[in-house]
């Protein structure tokens, strides 16, 4: 297919593009219509979220469609993963910039196909509009969850301890490469999509009081469950796991402190952050990074000090 | 509210702009989390549509804020109202340019808030990004229809009468006086806003067989019926209704085919096409603009001749 190839009507794109990822769902009605219809199931919730990413803010407007179109659904999948939702399907908004062109949109449309085999999802309906700007996409993303069980981020109880799923700071150390601030030596093993934590999502509503995916980074996803709880947040950077090459990086910096907190402030990591109380803790068997108090706010301690992680963990104004 | 403020923070911006949209609905979470749960409904249908805006291309970027607002929620009405469905609540992206600052985001919402009292409709989440470029929006609709009671562009039979809900044109009219293409005097009566056709959901699943809003243009969007039903229309523009501007305007016009094509075509007039068998039809006593035959696409035609619609009705590529 040339680069060159100019686009179908919407008719076609739709059909070409877009037609092949609802894999046959009934729910889509071919996408020959402009609403879908969801039958009711009873005894499950309906989870619903919804993430945008725009070219020049959250992606570099060079980087491959199809890994674009992955990030974006699996952003989304992150949070229901923090949710304990199984996934379901999904809407798609694309604003296509006039030189987005139609190889581009293929391999846009590819990166979808994967992952909706990948992670059994399928389009659901959407709309494409042109835009005399940056690429912009918005998806809204369904799961289920049996009534009443989604884990929210209110819910954390004093007396609970703070765990994450998995290595913390990856996200941030593989941003810095990608913007040429890194060397590539501190690269993450593969310069990783975002991993939905969807594998948690049993022990989760079992066990779980409260999560949040770390998208934002840690300090400000444990500062969202801390203020819809209306708890404190007490984190040890000490016990915060990182990976081998997050290790190797620490390694090189001359104020640890201040290095660890920017793993913590990163984000991107993908990885969730959850309160539950001790022995449910114990039978998670996640490490545990901190405990929740009454208060307001994440406190941050390293090597037995107070920390000031400045204003939130954001890295998108 | 000085126009020069700036905006507060994006929590801030959460509990000021769009918290109060969500009057109280208990699935926002108070816009704490980052997910909407919806309790399933036994013996209903959740319909779900989308659609987005982007200044430049779908509106005026001078236009004020409350009333792009307002097309945006009406325009996904309007989409739900031709599925027979009752509005419940909706999602909404903002991709905010740095330049729209406080006073625009104020104006904005307060037009949201305005409708959602007129339509009974609550935010139920969403997602606020900046982007270098044009404001752009894009909103998920959600409605409900009893269970397999929604009314598809698919089901037209032949035999079928079709049917508009109202005058068709005012759209195209409106347009282009706001491009300064028309005079002012062909205004429709208060430069409406789109004004969905809800009153109709009630008839529309008991009585058609398919319908669709008329938002591309009359004439694409009966196309959009032949396409998903599989069947012809044939449309005879000479009974088809218009208002007293639009007669008005066409009085002046030295090509009345031409310039009834043109009404037709235009779109963005937000009421119903559809289609029903005679008795139904009889029973809905809307206007009756053609018939539904053997074959595909729509033929046009006015005084006895047949008209050459062109590529579609399409305004935006």
């Amino acid at each position: 297919m040339s680069g060159a190839e100019s686009p179908p009507d919407e008719f076609g794109q739709i059909a070409r593009l877009f037609r092949p990822l609802t894999r046959g769902a009934p729910e889509a009605l071919d996408l020959l219509d402009d609403a879908a219809v969801i039958p009711s199931r009873p005894g499950f919730d309906l989870v619903v979220t919804k993430d945008a990413l725009v070219a020049g803010v959250h992606f570099q407007p060079g980087e491959p469609p199809g890994r674009t179109a992955q990030r974006l659904l699996r952003a989304n999948l992150s949070d229901l993963a923090a949710k304990g939702a199984e996934p379901y399907g999904y809407f798609l908004m694309t604003a296509w910039p006039a030189d987005f062109g139609w190889a581009q949109r293929e391999a846009f449309a590819e990166g979808l196909r994967a992952d909706g085999e990948a992670f059994n999802l399928c389009l659901l309906g959407g709309d494409t509009v042109s835009i005399k700007g940056p690429l912009t996409l918005s998806m809204t993303l369904l799961g289920w969850t049996p009534s009443g069980a989604m884990v929210r981020r209110a819910g954390a109880q004093v007396g609970d301890l703070v765990m994450v799923s998995g290595a913390i700071g990856d996200g941030w150390l593989d941003w810095g490469v990608a913007a040429g601030q890194l060397d590539r030596r501190w690269l993450g093993a593969d310069h990783r999509l975002p991993n939905p934590r969807l594998d948690l999502r049993e022990p989760l509503r079992r066990l779980a009081t409260s999560a949040a995916d770390v998208s934002d980074g840690l300090i400000a996803d444990a500062g969202h469950i801390a203020r819809a709880s209306k708890v404190g947040l007490r984190l040890d950077l000490d016990r915060m796991p990182i990976s081998d090459a997050a290790a190797a990086w620490l390694a090189t910096q001359a104020d640890p402190a201040g290095a660890r907190l920017r793993l913590a402030t990163g984000g991107d990591d993908y990885e969730l952050v959850l309160t539950a109380p001790p022995a449910a803790a114990q039978a998670l068997g996640l490490p545990v990074i901190g405990e929740v108090v009454a208060g307001e706010g994440v406190e941050v301690r390293f090597a037995g000090a107070r920390l000031d992680p400045g204003p939130g963990g954001w890295r998108h104004a």
